[in-house]
């Protein structure tokens, strides 16, 4: 492809995009494709010649379209908010465009210079001290893997550099909220500390993680000749963003030497708003934080924020130093590829860049004050409805709740059916899209607030279908 | 940013992006800057009010430009080649745009279905057997991870899910030739093997790993009571593109119940020439092999292939299941977060399909025979020149060269000093960018052709500049 033909057919995707994000309430929120709808319609094999890019573009429309679940839809409700707002799109596309590598502050010194300032832009936007660093990764669930490497070798005394994990004489141990997410346990397993020394630990009537039964935990391995080393409170749990109580988890942490890793992928984006900051008191004693500013902030997949205190023991347990990637300004810069797994980096801070440039600190608040008032609206319509249960505090923007009609009282396999049959009907219907899902054994509906295109009327017309789906209908 | 702010800028972009791109020329290949230079620019506090994205874009080109290093330079003979064509700047433009997840099938049924048909295009590309089945990761580094985290699990049956490899009584063992990539030792040292359990076995004349020093230090560890586990070949080392006894590998591999990882992640891409297939005889005994189609292919970073032979052991390893991710279809559809680390995942596919098409098979085959063309007429120059030495065999794109005045002959330190002032005059005159490097002690430079804009008249261009160099000019 030449520049000329990349005018043209960039000119027109420019143009598909912006239809599609003004056309995105005329498709159903979630796909409707059947396994096999996409890929049966493709060659099963690559075009030996050049196709021409008018070719492809014609087959998103015909073929990839019916297969996407739009996240950027207003009636987006399940999982979590997952906002590509058009300025990262246009961050993405100039990051595309530059094919740029950050591996090194050599190989681009603008992508490590523009990450550094606007991680601490964002650090100073959640209020957090100069005590931590911010640096870019993929996904949370990476950064929280990389949280518990780093605890690994800070308890073991960098047994990395020696015989690694399967050389240390006594187990080390990982505790987190049985409501934490799956990447909690993943990223135990990989490291290596095994599901024997992984303690998930149980959580109280509004799902926050019980401190008796932790510290209980914690003194049992003691007593058994374990070793604790880290501990993972989640600032937001996934199933209904429940809000471990972190600052008493700090001081347990500081009284048993543990590494405290603070897991608020989706909920942290509130903390730009100083009003939800009560909710994570304790965030200044974290080793390490992670959060996804392509949740709910709005920078498009992927950018998760890393911050950690201490970046050097950060570098000791991920840095490489080959000669074949020394440079002049080693001493002097920093080189992110020590910072994380992945060696090559791309200029994902342009996305964060453009965002705050183009909203203001001001204008993403006033966003996320909207979806909390949705949020505490819906909750009020389900707290004053015959027949709905709420199963969880509503801390911010999720709302779990069921449909309990008198007849199926009591019945938890009848609730089961009827609750999953409610959240089908509303997600075949096209309207609204939202995520039932098991909470301590009991099924509920699980409604997610925060796509960047959700307003007030998007909420209200869920609930009057929420309302209808109870009849059937 | 609304749609009409989009289209406006958007359009503004794609000519800003063409423009860039064909006058890529007229820019310094390595950026200038200096340490700071482009961090002491922006503010130290974020914008509290939206700016406009016209300060944006004014501030790409006033201060980001001076910052990046230009890897689509056709003057870009440093690290690898790292090719971000336009058909695939527009795949990830509609990447974007779409802003899908595909963490699930459900989630964007057209995200793993397409992946799913371009990994199997690819892999007949490869001349793969079906054997293989392919899932797309972010870099090398996490790929060669994911395989020693398989590796880890099949060697001790599983030990995640018991005590963890911290409660293995017999360590396991890592064998990598010691011309590997720094991402092999990072691997061992991060799934928790130890330094101590990193066999780096010693290569031979041409940089290829000796098999009777891996086969010595196999026995040995047995011997000893070490369980040998893992066995990574480089196809293509990073210094030189060296290339592994493959088969001879591949069957001690067998011979000692080894997890064989082909780390082709620059190199791999020539396989889709027939003719260099030959390079990686026994590629199909592997349990895992990576390859970067983000890197000489040039599908735009990231995008790397990670092809295994088991896909139940990689999700056995890399699987969650937890509730709120359960979907209808689950038996029936693959859930690519469970073949690998992270969670959420991009639309990356759309790369790969969109410059498959773009090219056909034949353009990408054609652009990477005149790549090798071009540096096999390096090789005939500089193996013609008196003065120069060439360090390594030229088995495809890398050509690794040092100039040795009679004056210097045998004064190593001499010879260091001299050939890294010819690289950093090169690199500063701005017409042409490569990688000094050390290559068991000695000092060279090394030049790695293949960037998609890189004619035969650049290659001639940085001949004629090296001999310059010599003299001082």
């Amino acid at each position: 492809m030449d520049t000329h033909e990349f005018r043209r057919l960039g000119h027109d995707l420019i143009e598909w995009i912006a239809a599609y994000r003004e056309g995105i309430e005329g498709y159903p929120v979630m796909s409707p494709a059947q396994p096999g709808d996409i890929s049966r319609q493709l060659p099963r094999t690559p075009p030996l010649k050049p196709e021409g890019l008018e070719a492809i573009l014609g087959d998103l429309d015909r073929i990839v379209m019916s297969g996407i679940t739009h996240w950027n839809h207003p009636g987006f409700f399940a999982y979590f908010p997952s906002n590509s707002s058009l300025s990262s799109v246009l961050a993405d596309l100039v990051c595309a465009g530059l094919g740029s590598q950050g591996m090194s502050w050599q190989t681009s010194p603008a992508a490590t210079e523009v990450e550094d300032v606007v991680m601490d832009w964002l650090r100073q936007m959640l209020g957090l001290s100069e005590a931590f660093t911010g640096v870019i990764q993929d996904t949370a669930s990476t950064a929280t893997f990389c949280a518990l490497l780093c605890a690994r070798e800070r308890t073991s005394a960098f047994s990395q550099n020696r015989g690694g994990l399967q050389a240390e004489a006594v187990p080390l141990m990982v505790y987190a909220s049985d409501q934490g997410h799956s990447s909690i346990p993943k990223a135990a397993l990989l490291a290596g500390f095994g599901k024997d020394h992984l303690r998930l630990i149980p959580t109280d009537a509004d799902h926050a993680l019980r401190l008796d039964l932790l510290e209980a935990a914690i003194q049992a391995d003691l007593a058994a000749g374990r070793k604790p080393c880290a501990l993972v409170a989640a600032i937001g749990t996934t199933a209904t963003t429940a809000m471990d109580p972190l600052w008493a988890m700090a001081v347990l942490a500081q009284k048993y030497g543990l590494w405290l890793h603070v897991d608020a992928a989706m909920a942290g984006t509130a903390m730009i708003c100083p009003e939800c900051r009560s909710l994570w008191n304790g965030v200044e004693a974290a080793d390490s934080l992670v959060l996804n500013p392509h949740k709910w902030m709005g920078t498009g997949f992927d950018l998760t924020a890393y911050f950690v205190r201490d970046p050097e023991h950060l570098i000791r347990v991920m840095g490489t130093n080959p000669s074949y990637l020394h440079t002049a300004q080693d001493g002097e810069v920093r080189n992110l590829r020590d910072w994380g797994i992945p060696l090559g980096r791309r200029f994902r801070a342009l996305k964060l860049w453009f965002l705050i440039r183009d909203q203001g600190v001001e204008g993403l608040q006033a966003r996320i004050r909207r979806d909390l008032a949705n949020a505490q609206w819906l909750k009020e319509q389900v707290d004053a409805a015959p027949g709905w249960e709420r199963m969880a505090p509503v801390a911010l923007q999720t709302v779990c709740i069921r449909h309990v009609p008198d007849t199926l009282r009591g019945d938890e396999a009848a609730l089961k059916t009827h609750n999953l049959a409610i959240a089908e009907r509303i997600n075949h219907a096209g309207r609204s899209y939202l995520t039932p899902s098991v909470l301590k054994g009991q099924q509920m509906i699980r409604v997610s607030i925060g796509a960047e295109a959700t307003e007030r009327k998007h909420v209200e017309a869920l609930w009057a279908d929420l309302q209808a789906a109870t009849l059937g209908r």
